[in-house]
């Protein structure tokens, strides 16, 4: 933590601030430049309400030097951790592939898309079973009933499965159905959440929130962390921003951001982050040739009668062409895939 | 519901379509331009998944001309609303002022605060007991116990009592000990918890989330609404932009446009908009200005001190002399403050 | 400028950065932390491409503390300027009214709507004659034509006039007709168009750019003034954001902060913020509630046949009927109105 | 152009709207719904001032259903175009490798910067002789003498060249020297600049503005083409949202959706949309596999004297490298390079 001074500020509020943080155990380093005055902070920083400093007559403003997350932190952590996921696992030297409907609807879609889906190459099935959605009139998804039928579907097929959680109830039930626990975006921020899949004991994949920067990403990770889950992969499925030509905007920087910052795997969600379904495979390829250790596509036996994001739902078929389209780039990042 | 075919679609494109809307139980009405077909779907589009029809061949997009939201809707229910909240009201003729210190941090500081925002002129006391944190390493609240303090310091003055609920556990407690509910910019749409306060039986303050907008807003509302509760008031804390010299942009806006769209009332939140203590009075004054049925401010009775938020938090001083200042804006509004 | 290394950066890292920043002429001040050392840079940092050091092998990031903008700054010119303009003047105790049609139609048009917002009470006729249109398609303006019916409209009702630059043939027109000149918000970083209107002799209007912060607009206004022309005032008009409810997003929040850090006049415009008639009067009042020094209004003698604009352009009756509502504002906040 | 009624609107403003548009010579089409009644506009818009209609009572709002770009639109050339540059040209089956320092510092450094990425690789050398900045008191560019040594560099390699212009002085000298000019993201809605370009005789390369729409950029396009220019080809640079992780956000989307939407090439410039040489390399591969029909890089033979953006250039030896690993994707995407 530095603070800077304003330019001219008196002798005496520089000597309260030091006062201040003195008296909360920490040693500061004072700079006199020409126009400002500069007083780092040096010790455990955590001691200190160190924001209030902020309204001290004469401090212009704080400026953090360090990151609020250590256990998500590359930095203390170098090697890229890689996850296990039921029979599989995401990390390094491979490429993951999620598949599935946004909602599970019934059980033979389920066994329907579970099939398809392994047959052509994917490694862990998705499908939503708790559904957040902007209108209270829209589907709301199956509840525990869905889990159910992803569970049989894992079972004939050999899938991992993936659900998002929503609440302490779908936590509960989530757990013993699915090999992986989704915090979907909407949710980043719901620190009791977070909590509660922290102490679930199934690896979590956290999207990103829908204006959430990368440090509040990796904090709320730490949050999961925190609390004893070490299984954290993080998902990015687009932000919001005033273009409209795309439902959200992928942020495809992200990946090597990340994998600079963080030694979690990383996953992209070009389905949900454009919203149609013609993008997705531009998208997908770009994800993989940034670096990201796997892909999150929605697939649909119907998607003109699927209840919930239809328009962005991959046919089997056009899966099928995706992943076969997909392994080139996947060798060229010397990647495995199923 | 406008579908707008994509210029020279097919006629066999244009029958499925219309063929699909009316399976579904709807009506079409098909307007032939120059360059593209459009069909209007006559009748209630909630019988119809009518996002899926932008896959359907030769169609360039959806256009929705009703808002999804029908309780919170002014087309429906024209006259604004008043609130109640313990011994007071939110609503037409009123001016709210909520004020208290961001986080509650024991007994002292809450009957200290009580006694100064009551004295100066408040109405509701503030004050968080369940605090959402960027970091799971900052102070996370003092949970039901902050609650207690807040339901005596409401017994002592008479004020009443605002605090923020996140978890199931969190709402039944809060329901115990204070007048209304508030839900938080980061579980804006957490709709699990609006579920829950849709069943609480106390008013909720829905706070804007960080990248929501208007609408979105107002779907999070319909659904504690659609749940049995009609108290639900409207608060503006600023939204995430680029701009980074204040901590949120304040989308003063939103207040006329909430005023045409729904009859909820809508309060204004300047301390969590700038995260600025100087910038509150002028944003006060400006809220007030344009239409706003309240404010949320926050005190403390010593901000270099607080727990959270510190920076943002007027002293007892400022914010008497705050109150002073918005007395002549009110009256110009033909709004009673206390 | 604080420089702040990697954690575990090693000592020859940090004696190659200080031995870079000597040898460009200043100072530097080294603070070891426990994690991380910052090297603290005193003296003129003009004298160095500061930027470059970021990478250097063991820095982090680079942390400027002083601001780019010397003569637009507040630090440096404590008082609040008034700037002329025509025979009238923008500033501290004035509430300035620019009132007119977004474009020069023609000659009856610019004498109806003069006499009427002179009547109403503006002090500012504004008219566009060279419009910066989204397609090519879209009215362009009169050019040197509209501007000579502004100089007719001035000269018959004594307002002062101002017109929009977009080119270097306009600044030349313009000078000749109108009292001052407006640099658009897609212009703002038409860095040589600043020079030439730094050079103009007339005072500039400087719209803020739609995605600008509010430190590039200061700076913006530096290439004016560096140019030799003192006589700026800045125009907040929206800025770009995710929500669509209105065309752009007020940031309200520019007037406060601008008033922290500037000495020059603030002008709010809420036309075309919002892009919708009904906003502008609450906006207005908010304006002047929060210290602007003057509004932007847009007023057409028929909006339903402007060639521009038209939907959030006020009638005469409207913008009479604002101005009356406006007046008690200015009055409390001691502002003077025509 | 579909024209929505508020619910309820009375007949006569529906008739009302109907009389304006037919007298502007359109036809219209009437739906009536439950709820709303929707006019469709049949003919050429572009007779109507249409968005007044705006201001009509009972409208509640104009829904646009067309394009207003034409020339740059897909519909209507559906094939995708090939630009000449010089010796070399810019579409499918190619990847158009620009590359070079910001800015033109002097004749060593653009030779020596000329020899070294002709020998790795690229087609078109860049550099700036004009450079807009934030701050006046930064390096403004060599001008002239800038473009002369790239003519220099161009004569003895044989590489195509392109440098900024940002005013018709510019453009005058840019025409003599350089194969190619660029309009930067600053001025992409300086529409006089746009005109000035469109009748210049040479390619044009189109930056995305900061906060510019898809559409919005394409209508900027259209000003070039439509001044008799059909030689645009369009470069994303990353957009400016809420995340600072990155100096931009890189919009990928905007690849495919543009090759959706135009027939005009599209290249990406990850230099300076992320303004951090490490992830250079990544995000060029990704806009490769997405379908990019090129990039633009920036190399400096001494990033950290560079006299601009020294953070983001590549040294040779890095460049040499990332041409080295952008082979086999460009060889997947079957597109050949130099």
């Amino acid at each position: 933590m530095v603070i800077v001074m304003k330019p001219g500020a008196p002798e005496e509020s520089i000597n309260e601030v030091i006062a201040y943080v003195e008296a909360a155990g920490l040693d500061t380093h004072v700079s006199k430049g020409t126009e400002t005055t500069i007083i780092g902070l040096i010790g455990d920083k955590s001691k200190l309400k160190y924001e209030n400093l902020q309204i001290f007559d004469g401090v212009d403003k704080l400026v953090p030097v360090t990151e609020g997350y250590k256990l998500a932190n590359k930095k203390f952590h170098p090697e890229p951790s890689t996850i296990p996921v039921g029979n599989t696992s995401i990390g390094p030297g491979h490429l993951t592939i999620m598949a599935g409907p946004c909602a599970v609807e019934n059980e033979e879609q389920m066994m329907a898309v579970a099939r398809a889906v392994k047959a052509a190459g994917a490694n862990i099935l998705r499908g939503g079973a708790y559904k957040p959605r902007t209108s209270p009139y829209s589907f709301q998804g199956l509840g525990e009933e869905g889990l159910k039928y992803m569970k049989e579907a894992s079972e004939e097929t050999g899938l991992a499965t993936i659900s998002e959680v929503i609440s302490l109830e779908a936590v509960e039930s989530a757990v013993k159905y699915v090999d992986m626990l989704q915090i979907g975006a909407r949710n980043m921020q719901n620190f009791y959440l977070l909590k509660e899949v922290g102490r679930c004991g199934k690896p979590v994949l956290l999207k990103r929130g829908l204006a959430s920067t990368i440090d509040e990403w990796l904090n709320a990770a730490e949050y999961i962390i925190s609390e004893g889950n070490p299984d954290v992969v993080l998902c990015e499925r687009g932000i919001r921003t005033y273009e409209t030509a795309t439902r959200n905007t992928l942020d495809i920087s992200a990946v090597p951001v990340l994998k600079e910052r963080t030694h979690l795997p990383v996953i992209v969600d070009p389905s949900h982050a454009t919203g149609v379904r013609s993008y997705v495979a531009p998208l997908a390829k770009a994800a993989i040739a940034c670096g990201a250790d796997g892909l999150m596509i929605e697939v649909h036996n119907n998607p003109a009668k699927a209840l919930s994001d239809g328009p962005q739902s991959l046919t089997f078929k056009q899966f099928e062409d995706l992943i076969a389209v997909l392994r080139p780039y996947a060798e060229l990042e010397k990647r495995e895939m199923h």
